[in-house]
């Protein structure tokens, strides 16, 4: 068994996935984990689409390419620079080869649906993490066209569509910045995130503070 | 060391706090993990501003409680019918109570920032449950007004006050519905949550389907 941080740490964003089938019992699990996460007024807002239908996942990836491929095109010029630095296309090819895909909804009616839903995220990631399956959190652009292809009611917002299944992206994970970046202690400290590293002495010095 | 569902089915909310103080250590094994979230773009828009003050926490209550007793008054009958079923008062004790606030904000300058935080915030309550520490995810009425009294920046979003410390809450862990209720295998289920009890039929079969 590994502790929160080892599985925080040890997890990565996968963009391609092995073929190898999944077993939907270790995404049960996952579930059985998410829904026990705290949501606005304990309404539990969370909906798990689970996909393993082919067609249906070739008709997924159809809406986000086509979707994608205006985002794309419309994207600002910073934006534009950091896909193509990520080597990120309009073509999502793990939406068809990933084994599972888990389309994850919220039920905008309730209090801090997307809030919790996203929480739930949180703990689903973590505990398919723990069962060495990979993920992306991926955000389709234009959710609502998606959506419409997976004939989900109106007021259900699609959070994000996560591909499963083991990984075989050779790609390391993402630098974190340092985690003293994001403290604050007491007071807003007003050092800007990104500035950082170029003013030391703001830092909350986390080896005094948490001696 | 417990697994992900162990550590998820354990962890509750809290309203009432013990005084024992809580190492700030423990505190920031969560930030750890918390940060190994991934994010939007990478852009890790989280911050976390950490209150052991007395004198901070106590303006921070004020803030809140004037807000909430605003936000009391004008809500719905529903709503507010709620509030009594859980005697949930415009009062928030934990906020003075509790060793340790931690308001998390969101930087909105970047993209998916509300849903990469709360994400963090699923393995950072996770993590805190791993120290044996309670938590709520409060999210106070008008948080602009309580964003006010902390000084944070105009493009940061208050999502959350965690009050931290160990439990005194005889209260038990509120129910959750049977996790099938919020599955769907490949074609969204038309059965609405609440009536799943009553439409047993339409509910995915996860013997079956997880066999």
């Amino acid at each position: 068994m590994s502790s929160i941080l080892q599985l925080a740490t040890r997890r990565r964003t996968t963009r391609i996935f092995k073929s190898t089938p999944v077993n939907l019992q270790d995404i049960l699990y996952g579930f059985s984990a998410a829904v026990q996460a705290p949501s606005g007024a304990n309404r539990q807002p969370w909906h798990f689409l689970m996909i393993d239908d082919l067609a249906i996942k070739q008709r997924i990836r159809t809406a986000c390419e086509n979707a994608e491929e205006r985002f794309h095109m419309n994207a600002k010029t910073e934006l534009k620079q950091w896909f193509i630095s990520k080597q990120i296309t309009s073509r999502k090819p793990f939406l068809t080869d990933a084994p599972v895909l888990l389309a994850v909804f919220s039920n905008q009616e309730m209090p801090y649906a997307t809030e919790s839903t996203w929480l739930a995220i949180g703990y689903l990631i973590l505990a398919l993490e723990e069962k060495s399956l990979s993920t992306l959190t991926y955000t389709p652009s234009y959710p609502e066209e998606v959506k419409t292809a997976l004939n989900a009611p109106k007021s259900y917002r699609l959070e994000t569509i996560l591909p499963i299944g083991y990984s075989g992206d050779p790609k390391l994970k993402e630098e974190r910045r340092p985690v003293n970046s994001s403290i604050h202690h007491n007071l807003w400290n007003p050092r800007e995130p990104g500035k950082s590293l170029a003013e030391p002495q703001r830092q909350v010095d986390t080896n005094s503070l948490f001696a």
